[in-house]
């Protein structure tokens, strides 16, 4: 991946564009990319690139996301835009987006993997919007103001996070299968495992926002910025009384969340069963992608995707 | 264009996406697209779908160049992130980049113009990243506070233009080459060509910017920017007593410059041959363009070449 970052690059621009990259992460998507690879009958080195070209996609989103929300600092270190500057950092991300052209042409099956490309990113930035959509306030914007949503059913959620982050681990998926040359009903597979397991991945999120503890990091962010777009939200809104569910919304709503208001919120959702039902929503999902998965004979590629899909859940422990 | 860009959308996202492409202007690289196919023998047909590639490279950049500027007006209407914020356009721009792929995809020999499309890209960021760090106020981020240039000789302002401006002129007829399906040197001097005109074509913006009246635009904008990558800014510099030089600078370096300071700068500018030097540089470019131009035969198409050559330059008159 470096090598295709580095290339021709100004050495004032190198630090810019190499900070995200090095930030580290957990590089699970990538992960999914080489064990599809394998599960599918493929060898691991075919899938080097793509998994690259994967975790490049985060990478690239993790930059714009971080301008759009402001974010300061990720994976412990200061965030691109922090570092560097706004401008400078949507500079990177546009260059990271070249790159990635780059990197889908040396893949294997390039045509299939760009049309995959675009398409994944087209559904992060529609989930993305979505997300914006869904803040109950932080924005001033006219246009944000009137198109907001004031509601959001679990349906739309679903919808939304599907976009936002199932889609990648989908994409990551499919793109092992393409890389091991995969017919197409065992990519059709790992698709549907790969969207479970992302769904998964989401909600479990969602649930170390609100209930986790030593996560790294801050609880609570998405109730301090707004979201309504956080599975545990939505599933208290669902059973709340009229009036607590008013109270709950009142402090999304608010321009400045406090730490106080943070707090009125999490005793209202422990008012709730919203903490084990969120749990549930999350093993449903790694039910469903171990079912998925079931359709793919015994290997040691599907035993690590079978790993992996736990890992994500595992989190919630 | 736009069934490009419609196909998919949500409605609430549509006008975003669309602002930027109706909101028209010139249309002169798509039109120097058109003519150079032409001219390489080719037929415009061929070319229609690579000049809008062309026009939505240039709208891209725009996007992404107002959010770097906090520029509110553009063609006369309030820019996308004016009318919709920053982070709708910012989503728009990256939605932009994906349409080009697809658009890249279906030209003649895409390939080729996925190639053209990824450096032209690329080297657009490194001019815009240069034209950021050629200011000399008005952004107080550490790391471009630190890498700022102090002064910018000539030459490196004429490396700055070629990327930012004239390279994707040069693409727009190198795209027409292509379409045409021309041999190599054809493209090669359609290329030599683009360049020249489009170098010619920045000279005049900046031009314009401090001599121009009636353009529409404001006047001294890039004074007001703190921009020193304007050329008759560097030519100026080239000329003034060390005094005079200082305090040209010192009004770029205010943190707030005042329409009296603008004047004060105009006044500086007036006591150099810079007006005349500039419309040299710009001439220079244009003839440079037109002795590419005659390596071709004669062709209806060279002659609307050569007339969009001169329609560049003559906005200086």
């Amino acid at each position: 991946m470096l090598r295709y970052l580095c290339r021709g690059l100004d050495e004032v621009f190198l630090p810019v564009v190499l900070h995200q990259t090095e930030a580290g992460g957990k590089r699970i998507r990538p992960a999914f990319t080489l064990a599809s690879c394998e599960a599918a009958g493929g060898r691991e080195e075919d899938a080097l690139v793509p998994a690259a070209m994967i975790e490049l996609i985060h990478n690239y989103s993790l930059i714009m996301d971080d301008i759009i929300d402001k974010g300061m600092i990720r994976r412990g270190l200061p965030t691109v835009r922090a570092k560097y500057s706004e401008v400078m950092a949507l500079l990177a991300g546009m260059f990271y987006r070249e790159v990635l052209d780059e990197i889908a042409e040396d893949c294997p099956q390039p045509t299939k993997m760009r049309t995959l490309l675009i398409d994944t990113i087209k559904e992060t930035i529609e989930g993305e919007r979505l997300d914006i959509l869904f803040e109950q306030a932080g924005r001033n914007e006219e246009y944000i103001v009137q198109n907001r949503f004031a509601n959001v059913p679990l349906n739309l959620y679903l919808n939304m996070i599907g976009k936002k982050t199932a889609h990648l681990i989908q994409a990551a998926c499919v793109a092992g299968g393409i890389s091991a040359n995969a017919k197409d009903s065992v990519v059709e597979t790992l698709s549907k495992f790969g969207w479970s397991a992302g769904m998964a991945f989401q909600v479990i999120d969602d649930f170390l926002d609100v209930f986790g503890e030593k996560t790294g990091k801050e609880k609570g962010k998405d109730i301090l910025e707004h979201k309504l777009g956080n599975a545990a939200i939505i599933l208290s809104l669902e059973e709340l009384s009229q009036e607590d569910k008013v109270r709950l919304m009142t402090v999304l709503r608010k321009e400045r969340v406090t730490d106080t208001d943070a707090q009125q919120a999490f005793r209202l959702i422990a008012k709730t069963q919203t903490r084990a039902r969120t749990q549930k929503l999350a093993f449903d999902f790694l039910k469903e992608c171990k079912e998925a998965l079931s359709e793919l004979s015994e290997s040691s590629g599907r035993t690590k995707l079978e790993a992996l899909a736990d890992f994500v859940v595992s989190r919630v422990y």
